[in-house]
C-alpha cells in the first residue's frame, strides 16, 4: 500500500492559513493530502503540502481538468457535483476537518458513517463522537494516532 | 409542477411506528414520499403513505429493481451507493428525519445545503440550526410550513 | 412490483415526433416513462405518454427540481450531472433508444452491461448485438416480448 | 497543471499483456497512467507503467481502500460504483481502450461526450468515429498526438 492518505475538508477564506499549515505537517509525515481541488481551505492544505515537498491529490465536482488548483498533483475530475465530496473522505484514510459549515457536517457525517478517523480542527463544527483538536498540530497527531501509527 | 415530495431520512428498527405516522400524515396532506427504498424507516414511511392511499418513490443505492421494498411505487435505481441519499434529500422539496445515526446526520448536513426544509422528529440527531418537532403531526406541519403552506 | 418502467433515452430535436409516440404507446400498455427529464427526447416522451393518461418519472442532472418539464409526474433530482444517465437507464425494466449521440451510446453500454432489454429505434446508432426496430410501435412491443411480455 | 494523464479502460484477461505495453509506454512518456483500479488490464496497465518508473491513480468503485491492486500509487474510493467509470475516463487528458465489452463502450461513449482523446487498440471494439490503432505504441503516439503533443 502507498503513502497514507489523509482528506483535508472544511470551507471559509477565514481558515485558510490553518489549512495550509495542516498541509504542511502532513506532508513533513509523509502523507499524501486529499482535498476537494478547488478553492480556500482546498487549494490552502495542498499549498502547504507542496511548500513541504508533499504530494497532492484534488478530486473535482466538474469535468474540467483546468478547475484544479495549481497546488494539485493529481487530478480526479468526477463530474458528479457535490457527491464527489464522498469520494473526498472516502478517499482519506483519515479526514481532518477544518472550518466548514453544512457541507462539511455532510462529509464529516459520511466519514465517520464509513470508519474513517475523523478530527475536527477548533474552532469549527461540534459534532458529537468526533475528536476536536486545539491546533494543526494537535490535529495532525491525533489523526494519525487514530490510524495506529501509519504515516508518522 | 405535481404533487410535493417528502423525503423521510432516517434508521433504526424502534423508529418504524413514528416513520409510518409521518408516511401516513403526508399522504393524507396530498404529499408524495421519498425514501431510500429499503428496510426499516425507508419501508415505514411508505407503508403509511399507501394505507392512506398515498404515492410512493423509492432511490435505490444498488442496481436491482426487486430490491425495492413492497410499498414503493416508482422505483429510482441508482448503482452509485451511499451516493444515492444525496439523490434522497435532493428530491425532496422538504426532508423530515426520523431517528438515525452518521449517515442520517450526512443527508442533514447535504440537505440543509441545497436549501432544503429539515425538520428532525424527537427524540433523534441534535444538529444546530435545525426545527425540531416533538411529534409525527408536529414535524410534518413544520416541514410543509416552511414550504410556504404548499401541499396543505 | 408496481408498473413495467421503460427508460426512453436519447437527444435531436428531429426525434421528438418520434419519442412522443413512443411514450404514447408506452402510457397505452400501462407501462411508466422513465427520462432524463429535461428537454427534446426527454420531454417528448413523458409528453406522450401524459396525453395517453400514463405516469411518467424524470431524473435531473441537477439540483434544482424546477428544471424538470412539465410532463413530468414524479422528479428526482440527483445533482451528479452525467452520471444520472445511469440511474436513467437502471431504472428501466426496458430501454428504448431514440435518436441520439455519444451520450446515448454510453447509456446504450451502460444498460446492456446491466442486463437490461435495449432496443435502438431506427435511424439511430448501430450498436453489435442490440436489436434495432423501424417504428415506435415495433420499438415497443420489441421492447416489451424481451421482458417476457410483462406491461402487455 | 502537472503530468498528462492518460486513461487506460477495457477488460478481458486477454488483453493485459498488451494493456501493460501500453502502461510501460505512457509511464515513459512521463504520462501519468489513471485505471479503474481493480483487475485484468486496469492492473496491467499500471503493473507496466511501475515497471518504467511511472505514476498510477486508481479510481475504485467500492468503499474500501484495500481493493487496490498492488500497482495503484494514488487511490481514490468513490463508492458510486459503475458510475466511477465516467471519473476514470474524466480523468484522462486521453483515453485508451483496450479489449472490453459493454462496460468499455459506455466508457467510450461518455469519453467522446466530454471531448476526451480515445483511442481503441486494435483487436477491441469498433466505434464509428473513433480512432483505432494496431499496437500499443501506435495507440499511445495518436492518444498523444490528438492533445497537441503534450507529454510527449
Amino acid at each position: 500500500m502507498g503513502a497514507v492518505q489523509v482528506a483535508v475538508i472544511g470551507s471559509g477564506a477565514e481558515h485558510e492559513a490553518r489549512g495550509e499549515e495542516v498541509g504542511r505537517l502532513l506532508a513533513e509525515r509523509g502523507c499524501t493530502v486529499v482535498t476537494g481541488g478547488l478553492g480556500e481551505v482546498m487549494a490552502a492544505a495542498p499549498r502547504g503540502a507542496k511548500a513541504a515537498g508533499g504530494t497532492t491529490i484534488g478530486i473535482l465536482p466538474g469535468e474540467r481538468r483546468e478547475d484544479a488548483n495549481e497546488w494539485i498533483d493529481h487530478v480526479v475530475v468526477t463530474g458528479i457535483g457535490h457527491a464527489r465530496n464522498l469520494a473526498v473522505v472516502a478517499s482519506g484514510d483519515a479526514v481532518i476537518a477544518v472550518g466548514g459549515s453544512w457541507g462539511t457536517l455532510a462529509e464529516i457525517g459520511f466519514a465517520s458513517r464509513m470508519g474513517r478517523a475523523v478530527v475536527i480542527l477548533e474552532p469549527g463544527l461540534s459534532v458529537e463522537g468526533v475528536p476536536r483538536a486545539s491546533s494543526p498540530q494537535e490535529a495532525v497527531e491525533l489523526a494519525l494516532s487514530r490510524l495506529g501509527g501509519a504515516g508518522t
